[in-house]
């Protein structure tokens, strides 16, 4: 008998009708012949309804009240889907985070899992139950309070349980059929992939690809646990991502494996920099201290008349204020001209493993955005990995020619089924 | 510096709005020298929304299920007020029943609480902290599930936790000014109760009072837990409950407190019951094995001609199907011709201690009902109360007449400040 851990999202169990769904297909699962563990994540809108009333109550909500708030939102979730397993006639117990043993740290709103024990969820399983956990939610080690991990936070929970209970995959359940090639609302012809490597899908998740989070493939990878993302409104096969393909499927690497893009971030230029040691650690050692996590970084070649050169990267919009206030503050210190902000940008990255031993992968990649007309502004690149930072208004343009150029382009007319948002 | 442990309901914390203005109170005490816990219960609604949607995926819930579900209520209510708090510039946090050290039974939906080891409270306490308790839950002893107490759950963790840690007082903030002699709905002229002993206290909720439930005061009298009844709404002094009055108050006890009702009870009469030994026995086993709470009990004197007597029972109008289902499947084993079920009754109730040394309360009872025209159907007493039960119709008449009959009646024309259902 095999251990599946499933995990549900938000937009699976939006209301009363989605749950009922959900119940029905962990109970194939079950009556598959498998031990099953379901996390489940709050249903549809509830979390950002909370969001909202904190906010009504306190411009900054604190950290601690502000988890034991929203993690009320799985609490409710989890237990009507127990319910409605048992009123198919099958066993089914509920589970918050700290019951079942996903111990963090204690930084609240970004807990990061620092042990799995999953002792009252073994012996559930044991007894013949299906165990529902609270995704997105745990009890830190030293207080015992309740904690969230952030965003993602109930793919990692999966990701968690499935490696603590040597669970033969974990299946994430989503409203779209899987890992794409592109992002299906901007190219038309994107195909699902049937297989993807960890690495290449943590590349996809850190160039903007939102399907499954970065930090979730990572624990997956460290653990060797195969995840199955798949939609909860068919029965289709989705994408495996694994070290080597499952099974009898005989699945060749790609060379590349999509194009992903994003265009959640801003670009800041630090204009004016005295070309000498020291200069940029002084910037970014500024932007590390106000906790701000950047993206590429790219410093211009001096003028040599003046000895003044520039510097940017990119990071987070929603940072973007943070950073230039953090820096402003340390003028003097690190001894600039001036800021340029600009957040009309977008980034397109080239993903796959098979570019490492295909030289002319770079060159097709810059062909295909010039023929299309777009201007590169930035360029940042990894053994598996090239991104530029373009216009965001070119980005559209940018992915599809790009796409069409790597032959990745589906031979089938048909629409792609694509559920909604692709959280 | 004394400690307080406040509760407030789910109307005093129906919206954002109300969460704040509960804030400002709660951190008066505060600032008055008070160490302050509170216990709070679900916003608003919110209970019955989620019972709606665990009605929508299962038609019969399951209890452990059910609990976890339901106590999501109070952890938002009280991370929220926590937060709300904190924005006010003191220090506050919240804890589930479990973390509060609430340990209950096993029966889930209604546990019942057999022990508070309330360390954490202490601690955040000794730390400066409001500490906000959710209301209505705990976890059970044996097998570490969240349980929920039950109808005026709230209340009990409130008192509960009073006695635990040893508080001078548990302030029950609701939405109506206190305890009324009688319901202001029915009668205009009811006064508010300035001071009132627990025995007749424990008699009116037993009777209809509905603004304190007999459990809580109970829980209260057991421990010595003076209980204040006030509105969230006012800063109006509101019904202490205690042994004997507080501080310098001179308060005589009255003769007779007040007068309830209660129109949510049905009457089942058994007719043609052979009257020997052992039946009303058979009758009354075969309602406690389904678990039914009955009320007021009156046997016919038997008619000698036949040798058959009628028992009536009075009992929640919710279990009059499953009364008369379990009746009806043991009718051979009791022997009874036939069932009447009636819900148009209603009960009116006078409490006071002092009826015991003053003998003309019953007749002065009778007579006000007599003097109204109420027809009189079933009787019962105690040493400190009088029950009837009439037509459901005449209740408000018969509370009114009664109610000016002993001298209840407010001297003021002034409308009493009343504000909502007095949950």
């Amino acid at each position: 008998m095999g251990l599946v851990v499933q995990k549900y999202g938000g937009s699976s169990v939006a209301d009363a009708e989605g749950i009922k769904r959900v119940a029905k297909r962990i109970v194939e699962a079950k009556k598959n012949g498998n031990q099953v563990v379901v996390v489940v994540s709050a249903m549809g809108d509830t979390t950002d309804e909370l969001i909202d009333l904190a906010e009504q109550v306190s411009p900054m909500p604190a950290g601690r009240e502000f988890d034991m708030l929203l993690t009320a939102g799985e609490r409710i979730s989890m237990a009507l889907l127990a319910m409605a397993i048992k009123n198919l006639g099958h066993e089914a117990q509920s589970f918050t985070g700290s019951q079942a043993g996903v111990i963090t740290d204690s930084v609240h709103n970004k807990a990061r899992i620092i042990d799995v024990t999953p002792g009252r969820i073994r012996t559930a399983l044991d007894e013949g139950n299906i165990a529902i956990v609270a995704g997105f939610q745990g009890v830190s080690a030293d207080k015992k309070d309740i904690t969230t991990l952030g965003r993602g936070g109930s793919d990692t929970t999966a990701v968690a349980l499935a490696a603590a209970l040597d669970a033969e995959v974990c299946e994430i359940y989503t409203d779209v059929d899987g890992v794409f090639t592109a992002d299906p609302r901007v190219v038309k012809k994107a195909k699902k992939i049937d297989w993807i490597s960890f690495e290449d899908m943590l590349e996809l998740a850190a160039s903007g690809s939102k399907v499954l989070l970065h930090r979730c493939v990572e624990y997956a990878r460290r653990y060797n646990i195969p995840i199955h993302v798949r939609s909860s409104f068919s029965g289709l096969q989705g994408t495996w991502v694994s070290n080597e393909p499952i099974g009898d499927k005989k699945v060749e690497q790609a060379i590349i494996s999509g194009v992903a893009h994003d265009t959640s971030e801003a670009k800041i230029t630090v204009v004016g920099v005295p070309d000498k040691p020291g200069e940029a650690a002084a910037i970014f050692r500024t932007i590390a201290d106000a906790e701000i996590n950047i993206d590429m970084v790219v410093q211009n070649v001096s003028a040599a008349s003046t000895g003044l050169t520039d510097i940017s990267f990119t990071l987070p919009k929603t940072e973007g204020r943070k950073a230039i206030d953090a820096l402003e503050k340390n003028r003097s210190g690190i001894g600039f001209d001036s800021l340029r902000y600009d957040d009309q940008i977008g980034k397109i990255s080239l993903v796959g493993a098979g570019m490492k031993t295909n030289p002319g992968v770079t060159a097709g990649f810059f062909e295909a955005l010039s023929d299309a007309g777009v201007n590169i502004e930035l360029i940042s690149t990894s053994e598996i990995r090239i991104s530029v930072v373009t216009r965001a208004d070119d980005v559209p343009e940018a992915v599809r020619a790009v796409h069409t150029a790597f032959g990745l382009d589906s031979d089938s007319d048909e629409a792609v089924v694509y559920g909604g948002t692709g959280r």
